[in-house]
């Protein structure tokens, strides 16, 4: 497989003969379907309907996004991507690292200018691909890093799904997992089943299986008891956008599982590329929080779980204060106890 | 409907022409399905099964179950329950109320020895309906001393379903809530939806949609978030077993729901009648706690939502300790701060 600098048998996004392929993450984990993508506007609802979701892959596959609609007008004088640009800018508000990697596009295209355009495809071909394997680098860092901070015989609860299937490859947080039981530090992941769209019952459970890491699903009312019990080291999330502060948005419930490692004396960490960072945002406040369908919290798959018409709050993310969080995990260092100057030391 | 004294339009236990007749809750809200029963062990399995839940529900459900049994024999000379009893007993373990039940009926066995045996089974099913009965007048009475503690204007958060389906009617979180939205102090009730079963989503928003009470579903993850913005003034919830100190046995997540309110200085109400009481329990260390089968968390209805042979872990019930509830509401008067004193001064 082409980009698959990765370690690990999962691969979520794929770009091969000019096509970009993504593996459906809303039939894991029952079917492992591959759908291929061509032009902006499909990869943008595949960003929207969470064929692929996670805020690295989304950054990377709007990358991707780009350059293919610019091959689709290879036999033109000149480029019209604007559209290309406001249709996957508009598929998601809350992970910035679409918005980072639609920048790196729109430096792309002006530093190609003075190129034909069939070179000023190759050029942002190339550059979606860098930002692909840039963002495995980084992961294969954080790994390395936040396994560190890990102490051996450690069983770990993690939610959502911050791994190979949220990047370009072996994970944020499951980036940290993986490092850590290469290093044979893990004895246990624990994996919160994440309501309502159940990424760690259908994404992180597949994910560790398939490389053989020990997992547990729970569903996320046992956290609080777990944790209750000792038995948990770390709690480990990846993040969606990080405000200048070390204000962290994720999936929402991660607030839930802050404040109860807080109670609990838990350690909590945060994994996550410095393109997840906001440093325009104060704090946390300021992150647009995405509110999706109330059908995803009242039907499971088409199984109405819910009496019709029964009004339902979906906000998909909330927002972890940094004075609950003990490192955040980033490819150039851990910020320890995350404030305003501490992120910036790392960040820059 | 011969057993109806509560004031709303939901009918989980109903006992007519010496039949039981029970609401099956494992098809809500989808479909409205009674089933009927004739012996305990019928009611013992529809107990295990979930055809009931729900501690005061399913005590009076054993209590029916015994007197079902003894008409079963009523041509015999004499009784044999010691099975019936064994097999009730076993159904399920957490919720007192089951073996209390079933105390009360031994009782009422030895009491009309000296009867010809149709006149004990017409005593035996009079004591079962006077469970009933009693169960609906105490929660009643705790609906009012709860909405007593309740400021107008309140939006309140719940979790499971504490309602008239785990009642003889009326209900103990959902009969505080309905007797405050009586006194028009409610402007919102919050259901979590409580994984694995979905009671929050599939009896609770069923239960107060159909009694017109303003209801949100809202999935356990988002209730941190929920709380921070300040929306929310009580939590309230009802309970399994409840130890001599106040420590609380109730449907998994509550303890993670103490945790939050704690921290965000929201109040926490625990509403159960003096059945759920154990008092040869110092505290809830000693409670136990039923494992239920992994496939509740990792199906749901048929659907596979999660990979083949993922383990997962599935505790049905968790303890919060009495620190972290403010008041506890029994049929005898509020328990503030419960701590054994304060336990044993209203509870006897």
């Amino acid at each position: 497989m082409s980009n698959d600098t990765s370690c690990e048998n999962v691969h979520a996004i794929q770009f091969k003969h000019s096509t970009l392929i993504l593996l459906d993450q809303r039939k894991l984990p029952l079917e492992e379907t591959y759908l291929h993508f061509n032009d902006a506007t499909s990869v943008a609802h595949a960003i929207t309907d969470m064929v692929v979701r996670g805020a690295p892959a989304i950054g990377i596959a709007a990358a991707f996004g780009i350059a293919l609609q610019a091959r689709q007008q290879i036999k033109q004088p000149a480029f019209k991507l604007q559209e290309a640009f406001e249709v996957l800018a508009a598929s998601r508000p809350t992970a910035v690292n679409l918005f980072w990697a639609l920048d790196k596009m729109k430096s792309a295209l002006e530093k190609c200018a003075h190129l034909n355009v069939p070179e000023q495809v190759d050029f942002l071909e190339k550059t979606a691909q860098k930002i692909l394997q840039d963002d495995i680098a980084a992961n294969h860092k954080m790994g390395e890093l936040g396994a560190s901070l890990i102490d051996s015989d450690s069983q770990v609860y993690t939610h959502c799904n911050a791994g190979a299937l949220a990047t370009g490859g072996y994970g944020t947080a499951l980036g940290v997992i993986r490092s850590a039981h290469e290093q044979q530090k893990i004895s246990m992941v624990f994996a919160g089943e994440t309501r309502p769209w159940l990424q760690g019952a259908r994404l992180t459970a597949w994910e560790l299986m398939t490389d053989n890491i020990p997992v547990t699903l729970s569903s996320e009312g046992a956290a609080g008891q777990l944790l209750r019990q000792g038995k948990v080291k770390w709690i480990i999330v990846g993040a969606d956008r990080i405000s200048a502060n070390g204000d962290v948005a994720n999936k929402i419930g991660t607030y839930n599982l802050a404040v109860l490692a807080k109670h609990h004396h838990v350690k909590f960490m945060v994994v996550a590329p410095t393109s997840t960072f906001d440093m325009s945002l104060d704090n946390g406040t300021q992150i647009p929080i995405e509110e999706r369908p109330m059908e995803e919290v009242t039907t499971i798959k088409d199984i109405k779980i819910a009496p019709n018409n029964c009004p339902a709050i979906n906000p998909s993310f909330d927002i972890t204060p940094h004075e609950l969080i003990d490192a955040i995990v980033c490819e150039k260092g851990i910020i320890h106890r995350p404030n305003k100057e501490n992120v910036a030391r790392v960040v820059g």
